[in-house]
Parts: C-alpha cells; structure tokens; sequence
C-alpha cells in the first residue's frame, strides 16, 4: 500500500465499511473462541480465548508504561515459554486493582484449566497448566476486575472453540476485542520457506486521536510455522521499531499495550536460527508489512481523524535522531490541526523540528509536502505556490518529508489530523 | 492568590473582563510606545518600542527550540549589556525569512537610532548605537519580514514615547504586544530595599490552548532598581523554574519565545550582589511573584479553557523526577479532556505517571484530587466518594496532588483543560 495517493484514507474507510476485509485464513494449531460475558452490559463479546492444543512458542512486548496492568505483571510471574492459551477481556483494565485484580487472575487460571481437561483428555493434549496461559485486558482502570463474570463464562467459552477459522470468525474475534475501535482490524500474509508455505494471521485493537480511556493497543499474531520464541522474540522486536512502535495519536501511553506473536510449529518449515539467513529475512519481511498494516489501520481508526499523516526523516545522522524528530512533528497538535485545516502551514513543521531539541542545519534542511519543496536554504522556497500546495492539502494522505542533509539514516512514522471545534479556533490562523 | 478555590477560574476571567486589572505604576527610567504598523490590516497597535534613555543593564531567556526566529539570531549576535531599547513586532515571527529577516534589522535598527538622535541630544542621554537593541517577533513563520512597513512607523514610535506609564498605558502596551490573546497580562510588585521602595512591572503574552501560530510567548519585566546583569540573569533563571517553565498549554515550543528583565538603575537600592542576602531574597520572591501571576494569566487564557489546572508531585526523590512526571501529567490529551467532561477518571492520572517512565512504587503513592483521596495502597481509595467527587470537579481550578513517598522533593506546573467536540467524544466514556 503507497500511502501518498490522493483520497487513500477515505477508500480504506470505504473498503473498510463494506466490510471487504483482507481474507484471512487459518492458523492450524490455533482454537479461537468469544463470548459475552457481559462486561459491557450490551450483549457485545467481550471475552475471547485463543487455545493452541499443542502448545505454542510465543513472544511478547509490553507497554513502556512504570505502572502496569496486574495482568502483565501476573503473566512476568508465572509465564513461561510454552503456551496453550491467551485470554483477552476488554472493558476492564485490571490496573491499580491490587491484590484482588491479581488473585483473580489465579482464580481464572484455575476456572481455565479445570474445564479445558475435558477436550484435553480426549483428544490426548497434554494438559494446560498455570505456566502456560497468558492473560491481556483492556479498559478502565481502577475498577474492581470482574473475576466472578469471567469465570462464569469460562466454559462456554471452552466449549464454543473453532478449529478452523475463516474469514468471519477472524473478524467476529478481532471484534471481540475492541473497545471503542469502530472498526476489526486484521492483517494476513503468507510466504514459502523451502517448500513449506506458512501462514501469518494477525488482529488488533486500538483507537485513535484521543483515545477511549487509555489507548490501549493489542496485537496478537498467530503463525503456524515452527520457530523458537528465542528467534520470534528477535523477529517481534524488529518488526515494532518500524511499525508499532512508529504510529503515535495523542502521544499517551496505556498501561496495558501488549504486542505478542505465537508460533504454533505445525508446519515443518526448514529451521530459522539466523536471522540473517534467506529464509528468517523472509519472515521478518512478512511480520513486518502485518504490522504495518495493523499499525496503520490504527491509526485510521482515529475518533474523527480524516486525514492520514506520514512523516519521513531522511540524511540523518542516526535513526534515534530521525526517529525524535519525526515524533516531535507527528505528537505536535499545531501540526495536526493545520493539517486538518488543510492549511500548508510549513511553519509548525519547523516549529516541530525545533523543538525535538535536535541540533539541525536550518541553511540546509529541506521540508516538503508531498513532491512540493516548501522551505530550503533557511528559508520558504522559492518555487513556492500555495495554490498547488492547497489543492494537495485537501489530500485524505499527507506525506511530511524532511531532508536533514546530515547522513544516511532515516525514519518514518504515521499519525492521523485533529478534527473538530478544536480547529474551527486554530486551524485558520495563517489565512486571517 | 490560592489557586484551589471553587470558581477561581470563571472569577478570574469575570475580574480581567471588567478591566479591573492591578495596578501598575510608573518605572522610573523606562519610556514607552505603541503603533499600528498596519501589519494586521486592522488599525490593532502591532509594534512597540520599550526606551531606556539613560540605558539599562538586563538579562535575557530564549526558546530551547534548536531552530530559532533571526530575532533572537541578531540578539546574540550584536546585543551587549547596556541596553537603549527593545523593538518588539506582532503578525510576523521572523523566523525562516533568511538574510532578508536578518538584514532587515539591521535596516530598522539604523532607522531607530536616527530617529533617537533628536531627543538623545535635546536631553543630553548618550546616543543609541546597533549593540544597545534588542528585537522580539511573534507571527507566522516563513513569510517575509515586513521591514518597509516597520521602518516607516519608526518616527512615529518614537515621537509617541511617554515617559509616565499609567494603567491604561500599561495595559495599551500589554495589548500591542498580543496576538491572538483574548485580553492583556500585566502584574506589578513592589518592595522596600533598605529605605528605598522599588518597583517590579511585567507585562506578558501567550494564548493558551491549542495556540495561535506557534504559541510563543513573551515576557517583559522593568523594574527600577540599580541591579547588575549578572545578578538579574541570576534572579531571572532562578525565576524562570516554578513560573514560565512551569506552565504547559499543549506541550509545543516556539521558535521565538523569550523573557526578558530589564532594570533601569533609577533607584539608588542598596548593591544586591549575594543572591542569599535578605534584601536578594526579597527582591527574587517579586520576581518570581510577578512571573508566577503572569504565567498563570498565560494558561487562563487558554482558547476555550474552562479550568485551571494545578498538578502538584510531592516527596520526590529529585525535583526533575517530580518536574518529569507533572508534565507527563499536563501534557496528557486524555487527563485534560477529562478534566473538561469533569470526570474524576484518577486512572488517566495513574496512566500520565507511568508514561513518564520514571520510576514509582505503585503500593506506595497517593492520587488525591482536591483534598479527596482518590487512589492508594496499588488501588481505589476505600473511602472513594464518586459523588463528592463529581462535585469537585464542577469547580474552575482543579488540584491534582501525587504523593509519591520517596523523598522530599517537588515539583508544581499549571496547565487548562482540553474542551469543545474534542470532549464530546472522549469525557465520557468512563461513565457509558
């Protein structure tokens, strides 16, 4: 997908509407499942279990966030490396809920295991325990956890696992996790290692400008390719450098966002321990455009964002310098409301790059709004012409680049406008 | 002036519309000036001149911004100790406008001191030359610097000084200087330095909220006491932390910020060249006293603000911690919008804390909004009353006080809430 094409942002809205999602197929080795337990009061599933029969190697990130869901601290505790299931409850943070949002989690675990023996006995999976289940919740912090309600729940929950997954069942489980999201977010690729074609499924949650309460992100990303969690936590934070990591919508960060892939190895695929061999490169190339696009549908998830934004930072002397600067633009709400204003104002572009604190060379750096140059040699170009760059602004995708002319590193990352009254005061400021 | 009083906000508003401001007086030794240089098309004054006949010694602050308006580049470039006067220029910031910006004050400069030359020889004052001035734009950034229209209402500047500044002096001056503030920010202090009474003016702008182009901010501070410039920079930095770098509208910095204080000499005070001595300490206390009501003036003016807001870290291990973590606090799009919804929703505070990333003991620290205790030991406080809260949170000036029980330090800073649909959509998603 090449972001900078006019009226992207209004035909992915399109295309989302229609409910014309990517096709997703299934993972093997993967049981998905989703319920109401009634945490929202509006019959809206809330709960959803991933189950992998035959365990799976996994990797996961957590928030950067000093204070944390009890859920992630609880999975620090007690998870280790083999996986059987993930269990995922919205509208409930579990966050500052003390030792009843911990316990609970035990309580739960216990409620899991007990009423997966049945299917686990019958069909000879070896039996989950504590050490293999994860947790991940979403929602209000500060609140007393549910543990009765999810409990109550757990074995319809067990009982309703699909083994197979098509592409409503896909939608119907990205859904479940929403909270204020408008709309299932899912990715897909697949790629052939020697002669083995693997699968990689993803899904995510995450709204955008100001976020529901917290901003929450998740994203669970299941393949079936058989590949260590030493080697996917490698590939995991590679791909989150460029991708979640590189989307920002109001600069908050949730004590809850968990990014976590799981490998449930049923596919015998030649084996990746380096990373830099052909086929790990190939991986890595995969899981990387499914969470750019996962990332990106974020952010076009944003409550009343219409445009979307693409920052890029080139010559720079570093990465980590790019990378401040380009935040430094994408978190400025003067940029943003301009932006939704559709006013070219290049002047808080500069005013962004100024105050990341970066040490820049204004006589050389070079902005540009699309293929427009606005500003160089210290000042506004002189091919200047705020006719085209209007007509351009009205774009539903608008494409900030700055030419640092220090280096050879770059950076990009991707933000959404401010709509509203909020600009109605502010975005035509210039033009007055 | 308390700050956490029931309708604070909406008194002080109420007070500054009926023109009731305090009471300046007249700085011995400052002359003062403002015209229509026809820069916003208007007939609003948008150029001021600030004349220190017999010189003043002064120091200066400038924006951390590393990309900065050729105002402040000239500055530091010509400007010495002694200064004669103080240019400052509305619509245009100065900033990205190349040699033509630079050299164009050098041009007006000229102009200035011609123009001085018959009333510095009338009254036998010294003769301004290039390093006595000092410039201050604040405008759009990137279109050319208006030197024309500027240098034709030098003369005009210049006849109109008046020696006396009476209050409705002060506050046309006040005027002159704003853009898009919606009324003038003026405080006064005086005290006693041994026998001898001096005074301490200060006007400022800055429009709050999501800012006009750039939010820049100025400052101006007279006082006609005989201080030296190493000592007034002294008192002015020290000034600065609890005041100016304490208050935050929407976390971006201007290319052409600047605080300046300026001291005329008039007042034959007693020499103050140890900072702890009692008369410095004294006269450091009304600075800060004038800096601190100015910048509040500054956050109260916030477009479409509604509530005055007071975050407050105490027993911090460091003061920069304590500072780090209010900001992260204040800056936070989702705390502010829930302070406009009046929701007392403590766990967008919990997550402004842990997105600064430093360091807490989540069982240890103290939420209190107000004097309620909202959050402590890891969770809801047992006596969290979510009546008398939503009382609270009606109120105009709101107090946030975390108690992180880790040392002795602290740390306070200011800022508005975040209104209009904005809120609409985000307030109340606690309560849905």
């Amino acid at each position: 997908m090449t972001i900078n094409i006019k009226n992207f942002f209004s035909s992915y809205k399109k295309i989302s509407k229609m409910g014309d999602f990517q096709e997703l197929k299934d993972i093997e080795g993967l049981q998905v499942s989703s319920v109401s337990a009634n945490l929202y009061k509006n019959g809206k599933d809330d709960l959803t279990l991933f189950y992998f029969p035959e365990g799976a190697n996994h990797a996961v990130a957590y928030t950067q966030s000093s204070i944390v869901s009890e859920s992630i601290t609880w999975n620090r505790e007690n998870t280790k490396n083999n996986i059987k299931a993930l269990i995922v409850n919205t509208k409930n943070a579990n966050t500052f809920t003390g030792t009843q949002g911990l316990d609970g989690l035990d309580e739960i675990a216990k409620t899991l295991i007990d009423s997966l023996k049945k299917i686990e006995s019958e069909n000879g999976y070896e039996k989950s325990k504590k050490k293999d289940l994860l947790f991940a919740s979403t929602g209000v912090i500060g609140e007393k956890f549910p543990v009765e309600k999810i409990k109550t729940n757990i074995l319809k929950l067990v009982d309703n696992l699909r083994i197979k997954q098509n592409k409503l069942i896909w939608l119907k489980i990205a859904s479940a996790i929403m909270t204020t999201d408008t709309k299932p977010k899912v990715a897909y690729s697949e790629i052939k290692l020697g002669s083995k074609i693997v699968r990689i499924a993803g899904i995510a949650k995450g709204s955008g400008m100001i976020a529901p309460n917290l901003a929450t992100m998740f994203s669970f990303i299941f393949t079936d390719a058989d590949i260590s969690s030493v080697v996917l936590n490698k590939f995991l934070n590679k791909a989150l450098t460029n991708t979640f990591n590189a989307i920002t919508i109001d600069s908050d960060t949730s004590t809850n966002d968990m990014v976590a892939i799981f490998a449930t190895k049923k596919i015998k695929n030649k084996k990746l321990n380096v990373s830099s061999s052909k086929e790990a490169l190939k991986f890595e190339k995969a899981l990387e455009t499914v969470c750019l696009d996962l990332s990106k549908q974020i952010v076009t998830d944003g409550e009343g964002a219409k445009k979307f934004i693409t920052i890029k930072i080139i010559n720079s002397e570093t990465s980590e310098k790019a990378k401040k600067i380009a935040f430094s633009i994408a978190n400025s709400p003067l940029v943003k409301t301009a932006i939704a204003g559709e006013d070219p104002n290049w002047g808080r572009i500069l005013m962004g790059i100024g105050k990341s604190g970066e040490e820049v060379d204004p006589k050389k750096l070079i902005i540009k709004l699309g293929d427009f140059i606005v500003a160089e040699k210290g000042k506004i170009s002189e091919n200047y012409n705020e006719e085209k760059l209007q007509e351009y602004m009205k774009w539903d995708a608008i494409l900030i680049t700055i030419d640092l002319k220090q280096g050879k590193e770059e950076y990009e990352c991707y933000t959404c406008d401010f709509t509203h009254d909020y600009i109605d005061i502010n975005a035509h400021y210039r033009r007055s």
